[in-house]
């Protein structure tokens, strides 16, 4: 889908927020209904799913302690009619390891958010027989 | 190089397609010379490399399976007068480890592509003695 | 803070810089005060950072060696009347394991750099008494 630039967000959540929440809650107090999400900062135990095709769902992985998040990246777009963000992150350990996959959840001890709205285009996520919720494909 | 922004685009790459080979299609079918691709999905038997300097060349791991792509980063500029894409990606398995390197191939599952294109400039790779085709570098 | 897209910047940093000093100098020389930072690449030598809650203090981790800068992710805000890159980096070595934080240093061998500005705002960073930098927070 071919889109232009719409608004740009860059803001701190602060501390205790659980980060998937409030950045639903944010889409959802700002109207933004299509766009991309970037940020780092710092989580408190994080969990994190990886999708097994097999079972045609996510199997959850929760890592205790604090994480620098190295990497979250993700999108937005309509799902039941409301704004929603699908977001993967990669976690580093106090000794420079790293873990990832897609973000469930996780307690903002910092976060940098940079939030940027598309125009010009509607995007949906649908339900599909794999279990997963996914817009049409490109040709 | 200092360029503006051009046109975004958002959209789901459909099962079964090898990664690199579909962006450099959607690249030249829309004649996106200069930009930015981000992307989140899932990648079965991704190839990914490390540059060896001293043999000038790519080593490539390939790793079997089905991983959450965390993060695929990369950037849109001329080579051999058509669009490519140079991606890195960092890849999730089952147990939340992260691998990584830069993206030789890999079979969509899913993948959600961001692609910004950016206007106002070319960009254009050009072959080096180390072995790497890189643009002239700022200053 | 709400904010619109300003210029673009896509360039490589020739080998042998420190990144982040270079990439400071290039927000100072080009007077970007707030924006986005995107990076794909190779360095030499990095030193990543965990930060350590208990301590209010950075925990720095060097690796040595060459590794693919998977991804660097961050943003550009202003700290003491000047410039900051606040970056966090993923690193993959040659078997495509990955390492990761808040990027101390690294000296350059290929860094392809995407700086987006953005305008119509002003973010800073202030001491606060848990030993970090921070912007005010989101309400």
């Amino acid at each position: 889908m071919k889109l232009s630039g719409g608004r740009s967000f860059l803001f701190r959540i602060k501390e205790g927020e659980e980060v998937v929440e409030y950045l639903t809650r944010f889409l959802e107090r700002n109207d933004v209904r299509v766009g991309t999400i970037t940020a780092i900062g710092t989580l408190r135990n994080p969990a994190i799913a990886y999708f097994e095709r097999g079972m045609g769902d996510y199997r959850i992985v929760t890592i205790d302690g604090d994480y620098e998040v190295v990497s979250l990246t993700g999108n937005v777009s309509m799902k039941e009619g409301k704004p929603f963000a699908h977001l993967h992150v990669a976690l580093g350990d106090r000794n420079g390891r790293l873990y990832g996959g897609h973000l469930v959840r996780g307690e903002t001890l910092v976060m940098e958010v940079f939030v940027q709205e598309l125009s010009g285009g509607y995007l949906e996520r649908k339900p599909r027989m794999n279990g997963l919720s996914l817009w049409d494909a490109e040709d």
